[in-house]
């Protein structure tokens, strides 16, 4: 009698939270066989719809997201969120955040949500997301929302490349200047101006019309909606929820270009990471590798020269 | 007779402000000719002490930095600034912070402010802003002060390698927790809790305080101290330029680790950058990079297969 053991892949595909959690761990954490799952499931994903949501820190994105969720629940969507957190090892904000966050959606089977707190260097969490989002996709979550603290550039290149690209923003700073240039502006298909009770709200969304009076619009060009929201009183998220709609039948034609320029930062940012591995593990030692970085702190040699030389040692050409 | 003309490297050393600003343009808009000049003037880097300053949008970061070098100037201490700004290309707004913050020290000499809204694809912004530290260094200011905005993974990286990593928090968003969580508490060797007059500053300095609680200092080791400053009236200034001194003065034998970690960041950039243009221009033509990319998007083949058939023709292994 021949007992068949489904794979991870496998179970991942079939929406088993289990696998799902355990195969976000194996990508998160890096292991060997994270690109092996990535390619077993690539071939099944491509399907859900990607809501990116970034702004400052403190604008209530995350719940947000949560009343997001129980809205397109209702409507028999299934939701995977992973929210890129990247938090300081010593306060564990991360998990405690996911623990707090799951008790929301604790009972529903349509729900996955999970913290990323992966600090790896050289882009990790940019690929450690992206793989996430993937794994959540392959699970046949209908939409994937990837949720990121900050406007730096990595997190903004994820939030980019989403189908859609919503910036929460919020009233009560006194720095509405401030908060419009923080290099979020440009990639928004959707504003929120979240706790809209605040004072200020009209003002902040002043700020967001006039900078967007300040581009051109085309004819039958989206111009983003600014939606007000109370998230934490749930006002507001229906007109979310309906914008993103709208957003996404108006956007279906050009779906293909966010595709494309998600999967261009996933390839470049595989290649760089790999390439450096070779070069610190395979070409040089780490130990080696390290005495150049000495040679060029001691000035020895410009980073530009040593860069010329490893690239010549490296690449047939 | 002959006439010699200085090259631009020769008059960035020595100090001309005109040779400054266009050096910074060259490798700002990424010209072939930046190379050649971070080469020539990298040998005489490396005495400029450097001041990283992030925290997040609304901080008011860029008035603790311009009240700063205004306390610093008194004694004597030469200033550049670069300001990392990802600003929108919509406003215009690094351009025009740029000129409203020069006004402060236009008869000065002794100050250079530069921001820098390069948003190019590929770390391009971290690179930039490394080199225009350069540039300000070798020109032979004793502060070079970079200042982000953001939390993102390359801004962090950025401020991480400075020689000392300031994090400006604000009072009044009523998130601490979330200010917390924003992944820039672990880099910090001084906290600054600005706008101190608001209400919230002192439950702020304690969030942060317990923070630093839960973090385990040896003997001897730094502990971060927390400045309360009201930066728009000076005030809290001269105790952050002491305490800047003090974590100077205690971290002298460790310096050289944090030169080697920013030349280290530096030659994986570096790498990282041409290994891309190389396979995209050299091994592909951009047209056949572009096709790879839609074969993935159109889950043809998946990235991890398509980054190692790229990387065996490259490498010479």
């Amino acid at each position: 009698m021949t007992v068949t053991v489904p794979t991870l892949a496998a179970r991942v595909r079939a929406g088993d939270p289990r696998a799902i959690a355990r195969a976000i761990s194996i990508i998160e954490d890096e292991r060997p066989d994270a690109a092996a799952l990535v390619r077993e499931i690539f071939p099944q994903t491509g399907s859900a719809y990607l809501i990116g949501v970034t702004g400052p820190p403190g604008a209530g994105k995350s719940t947000v997201v949560d009343k997001l969720t129980a809205e397109v629940r209702r409507e028999g969507e299934s939701v995977g969120i992973v929210a890129v957190d990247p938090t300081s090892p010593f306060t564990g904000g991360a998990i405690l955040g996911d623990r707090l966050r799951m008790q929301a959606h604790y009972e529903d089977a349509g729900v996955f949500i999970r913290s990323m707190a992966t600090r790896g260097q050289l882009g990790g969490l940019a690929r450690a997301t992206s793989d996430a989002a993937l794994v959540l996709d392959a699970a046949g979550k209908s939409l994937v929302v990837i949720e990121t603290v900050g406007v730096g550039q990595d997190e903004v290149d994820i939030v980019r490349t989403a189908d859609i690209s919503i910036v929460v923003l919020v009233p009560g700073t006194g720095d509405d200047v401030q908060a419009l240039k923080a290099g979020i502006m440009e990639i928004a298909d959707v504003y929120v101006v979240n706790k809209a009770d605040r004072e200020g709200a009209d003002r902040m969304v002043s700020s967001v019309e006039s900078n967007l009076t300040l581009q051109q619009f085309g004819d039958g060009e989206w111009r983003p909606p600014i939606i007000k929201t109370e998230a934490s009183a749930g006002r507001g998220i229906p007109e979310l929820w309906q914008a993103i709609r709208a957003y996404r039948t108006h956007s279906a034609s050009s779906r293909r270009r966010r595709l494309k320029a998600r999967n261009q930062f996933r390839l470049r940012d595989l290649l760089t990471h790999r390439y450096l591995e070779f070069v610190e593990h395979t070409l040089l030692t780490p130990e080696r590798f390290d005495a150049l970085v000495d040679r060029i702190a001691a000035r020895e040699v410009d980073p530009y020269s040593a860069a010329d030389d490893l690239l010549s040692r490296s690449l047939k050409r």
